[in-house]
Parts: structure tokens; C-alpha cells; sequence
């Protein structure tokens, strides 16, 4: 079985571990901005990203070879960052081996001044209209994964979501090692959501940390920001149709656990914490090549806003006024109250 | 208004923090456990459990001067470990001024062999029962409360949960402040199974923490783990006849994340992720006079696990087994294999 994985990046590359653990030929393709880290693959060197070496004998295409990676592949694994879906998709979906489901890693909303947000499944059957084609069955993949725990192949619990239950079964079966276990959903919108959001909330969860002087943390802010997040995510997900079990389990409260331990939102999040414009903190993390996804999603996600309560979602609107208005509650009271009212209102 | 705290413990000596700020006269009566804690106090030394000096104006009372404590009160505030629950409440019942409502910090369960483990609030109205004495109207205090935190003035929301709401709703206003806010329940069990549950997975976060190498967590499994945790809150919420919104909100999900952060229970998984036996970890700490809360209230949980649904409760059947068996997961892989099947099934 070939398993093809668009996107050498850290989370395209890791699961070159499970996928060859359970015995899958596996092909990577880098994209056009990949080819540093095929360098590194080729030449036996840990991912640049990952820290960790790729899984051997996984077989490298180069940006220009999209065509020989997809001939053939039984599955299709679409694991870009989300600002690199859409350009991706457009050369990769006239070449999909009919019948071969795509899995995506990638999380986020596309969106741009003239087309409305839409979570990233729905995207994508839009896109395959336009040109006249068959879209193929999506399995959102989510939860609780790291991409440098995963490539080490420590125990990482993953969802599996398709409207199609039978597919999700299936790539199930495909990726499951005794290390890499994939629980099924039929929520694909549910588990979108929640894993577009929780990356915006791990800004909220990284201002608490950033908080912290030495020795003197704020446990206490933290966890009712994370509390207030989970209603929250309940909030979004009944907004676009999905089961409160998602916002629950490992999609929605497992994600937003793990992305608040660490990663590029979190951080972003810390910098504002400690007194950081978030326009400064931007710049910085931009400068070092460190996207965060969590602010483009909260600003396209504000645009399905409408669908949810909004009254609900006083923390979402809070760090979209702190984003918008470039502040940081940590020099300003008036911001500080202000959290603090949305996360434990009296 | 007097406020009298029995227990000048860590959490007893912290709410004197938000009373004093409040403005009420608050009374600190030290058990016959706490002399050098009271001793501190009066020299000004900084709290030896929470590091923080307690609220100026403090009016502190000796384990031989209960009633003088309890004379008069308004408010009465029941802050003892729960190992000392029934012993302080023997003496202080009799003396608790009639129509005080009576808020309750201790978590965890009462119970020993002749004795069906029961919630403390339950158990309260029982030995007031015995006794021939009407019981007063309990609040159960709960949430993601660090003591240090609260004794510091630092952010912190609570759950003031009371079968009465109109006593709940009046204590919130007693204790609130603009940094220690309050949030009403009318689900004194939901609120009271959580907070003493919650423990005992903490335990389960902290063994995740300790399987940690340098550089290298486990956050997946941690964020499986949690994800597990919660799931099996909600169960136990049921079981004794809260409301789900319960296990999702502070007293469940909050109190769960700060207790995961730090703090006893954790420190004691983690040194069992780091390949120790239950055993030796407990007398370590012992030895070191810290009580680990989550180890009693697993046993004592066990015998309300009936009225649950135990298929529902994987991870609290593995870690009740580890504690019974002396084992870790981090030295034996058949119980790594159970930890991971019971939070991340395949």
C-alpha cells in the first residue's frame, strides 16, 4: 500500500514513522519550500523541525515531482501549513489517483478578502467544483499529536474524522501502530473547528504562562482560561453542527492541552504575557521563521463567529480586541480586567 | 461580619487574603497541628506552607480556644486536610453558632473500614445526625484554587456550591473580591466528586510528566491522559447525580489543570513515571510530612465506583491497580500497554 505525504514539513515527516511501522510504503513530497529539509533527509540528518531523523526508507520527492509521488497512491496525506493549502491543492487535485482518500494534518480556516473563511474539508470540495472535479473523501486527522512525539514514535492519540465512516475506518487501520492510535469520529466539522480554535485559545493559555515572574506562576488565571476555553469550544463546535463529545475528547480539550505545553501559539501567547505588543511579539517570532497559526485563524474565524453565540465566546472576543488593537493585558489594566471578566465573570 | 476559618493551613490561612480584603473580621483557629504555623503568623514570618504572609488584621486562635473562634460567627469556613475532617467537626459542631452557613475547602472523601466512604458534605449532615444537632447549610468551596496563589491576591475563580443557592449566592458576595471571584452552583455532589476525584488523576498527569527525558516530553500522552480524565469525571459526575456542566467547568476541568500543574498529587505521579513504586514514593513524601491526597481518595473512590459505570473508568481502574499491585508503568511494559489502552483505546 503507497501511502503518498504532501508536505515535508515537521508533521508531514513524522508520520512517515507510523505509517512505515506499520508497514506502508511511504513517499514524501516537499513543497517549494521544502528543499532544505530534503537536503537534510537525504543526507541522513534529523528534520530540521523535528529534531528527528525520517523514518528509513521513506522514499523523497522534490517540489517539481508532484505528479510521480501522487502516481499510484493508495492514500493521500495533505499535511501543509494552512497559508499553503490552497496553493497546493490547485496543482495537486487534477493528479489524485481516483478513489484514493486524502487525509489532512493541515488546521486552520481558508479565507481571503473576497472568498468567505471555510474550515479547510469544505475548502476543499469548493476548490474541486470550480475546476470540474471529484473531490476526494476527506478524513480530517486531529488530536492530541506533536509532530517531534510522533516522529519519535511516543504514544500519541489521534482522530480520525470522515463524514464517510467507512474511510475513516479504514485509514484508521492504515496508520494505527501500538504507538500511534487513531480513534474514529464522523465529526469532521466538529474536529475542524475545535482544531482551528485551540490554537488561538493556546495564545490565551501562553499570556497566564507569560504572566509568571519567577517562581510566582499564575496556575489559577491558567486554568480558569483554559476552563473558559472549553466552553467556548463547545460553543464553536455546536455553531457548525458538531457533537459535544468532540469539544470534549481528544479534538477539542486533548488538542488544546498539548498545544498549550508548548508551540509557536503558546509562545506568541508568553511574549504578550510578559509585556510584549502582539504586533512586536509577531515580528520577532516572523523574523525567526515561526508562523503562528493562532492569529490569521482568530481573525478568519471571527468571520463564522456569527453562526456561534457570540455572547459565549467572551475570551475568543477578548484576544481578537487584544490582536486587533495591538495591547497586551500585562500593561494594561483596563485589558487585564477585561480578560479576567471574560475567563471568571461575578 | 466575623468570618471564622477552622484550619490555618495552607488554603485556611489563603482565604484569609480575599475576607481581609473584602473588609470582613476574619478569625484563623489553628488545630492542635498547626502551633508552628501560628507561631509564624504571629512573628509576621511569611505562611510556611504558602510562602505569603498572612492578611494583615488576622485575629488568630489556638486549638485550645475553639469556641472563643466560633463565637459569634457569621460564617464559618471548614479548611482542615481531609484526614482531620471528622476530628475538627466532632468538636466544632456543637459549637458552630446556630443559622452560620458553613463553607466547606477539604476534599476527598470520608471513610474506613466500618464506614461506607461517603462526600464530605453528606458526611457532615450525617455526623450532625448522630449527634441529635441540625446541620448546617454546607457550601462546598471548590475549583482551581492554588493556596499560594490565592494567599498572593493572584487571579483565582472559584465554585461556591450549595443545595441552598440563596446561601450560595450570599457567601459568594462575602468572599468576592476583584481578584478572588466566585461562581454559584446548586451542584454540591457534581462539585464535590470532581474536586476530590481530580487528585487522583493528577496523579496520572504527573506520571506522564515523569516519563519525561531531558528534552523530551510525553506531552501526547499527558494530553490523552487529561482528555481520559475528563471523560471519567463526567462519569462520576452521573454517578452521583451532578450536572455534566459541572465536570466541564471549573470544579472539573479548571481544577483538574491547575492541580496537573504542580502540587503534591503530581509530584507523586511524577516520581513514579520516573520508574519509582508507588510505595517508596509515597514514604518519601511522607517522610517529608507531604500528604498525597489522591492515594486514600482512590481507595475510598473505589467503593462509589459501584454507582458508576466502571467500563467507563479505565484510567482510574489502571491507576487504582498500580497503587493496589506496587507498580509503575514506567519500569513494566504490560502496564504501559494498560495505561495506554485506557486512554487511548484502538
Amino acid at each position: 500500500m503507497i501511502i503518498t505525504i504532501l508536505g515535508a514539513g515537521a508533521m508531514g515527516s513524522a508520520l512517515a514513522t507510523p505509517l512505515r511501522t506499520a508497514g506502508r510504503d511511504v513517499r514524501l513530497w516537499g513543497t517549494w519550500l521544502d528543499d532544505e529539509v530534503l537536503d537534510a533527509c537525504r543526507a541522513g540528518a534529523p528534520h530540521p523541525r523535528t529534531g528527528v531523523r525520517l523514518a528509513d526508507r521513506t522514499a523523497l520527492f522534490g517540489a517539481d515531482d508532484l505528479a510521480g509521488a501522487l502516481d499510484g497512491a493508495d492514500v493521500v496525506v495533505l499535511a501543509v501549513a494552512s497559508v499553503g493549502f490552497e496553493a497546493v491543492l490547485d496543482r495537486a487535485l487534477p493528479l489524485l489517483p481516483p478513489g484514493a482518500p486524502l487525509a489532512i494534518t493541515t488546521k486552520g480556516f481558508v479565507g481571503n478578502e473576497h472568498a468567505p473563511s471555510a474550515l479547510l474539508p469544505g475548502a476543499l470540495r469548493s476548490m474541486a467544483d470550480r475546476v470540474g472535479l471529484k473531490a476526494p473523501t476527506v478524513v480530517a486527522v486531529a488530536g492530541p499529536c506533536k509532530a517531534n512525539e510522533v516522529a519519535a514514535g511516543r504514544p500519541t492519540a489521534a482522530v480520525f474524522a470522515s463524514a464517510d465512516q467507512s474511510v475513516g475506518d479504514r485509514l484508521a487501520v492504515v496508520f494505527a501502530t501500538s504507538a500511534y492510535r487513531a480513534q474514529v469520529s464522523e465529526d469532521e466539522s466538529g474536529v475542524e473547528v475545535c482544531a482551528a480554535l485551540k490554537n488561538v485559545y493556546a495564545i490565551a493559555l501562553g499570556i497566564a504562562d507569560g504572566l509568571a515572574t519567577e517562581g510566582q506562576p499564575w496556575h489559577d488565571l491558567r486554568a480558569a482560561i483554559f476552563t473558559q476555553a472549553v466552553t467556548e469550544l463547545l460553543a464553536w463546535t455546536e455553531a457548525v453542527g458538531g457533537r459535544k463529545v468532540t469539544a470534549v475528547g481528544l479534538a477539542g480539550v486533548g488538542d488544546l492541552e498539548v498545544t498549550g505545553l508548548s508551540g509557536r501559539n503558546k509562545v506568541f501567547g508568553e511574549r504578550m504575557g510578559r509585556g510584549e505588543r502582539p504586533s512586536t511579539a509577531l515580528a520577532a517570532m516572523q523574523a525567526a521563521q515561526q508562523t503562528v497559526e493562532g492569529v490569521p485563524a482568530a481573525h478568519l474565524a471571527n468571520r463564522l463567529a456569527s453562526r456561534a453565540d457570540t455572547a459565549r465566546l467572551p475570551l475568543f472576543g477578548v484576544l481578537l480586541d487584544l490582536l486587533d488593537r495591538d495591547l497586551t493585558p500585562a500593561s494594561s489594566e483596563t485589558e487585564m480586567a477585561a480578560l479576567l471578566s471574560a475567563v471568571m465573570p461575578q
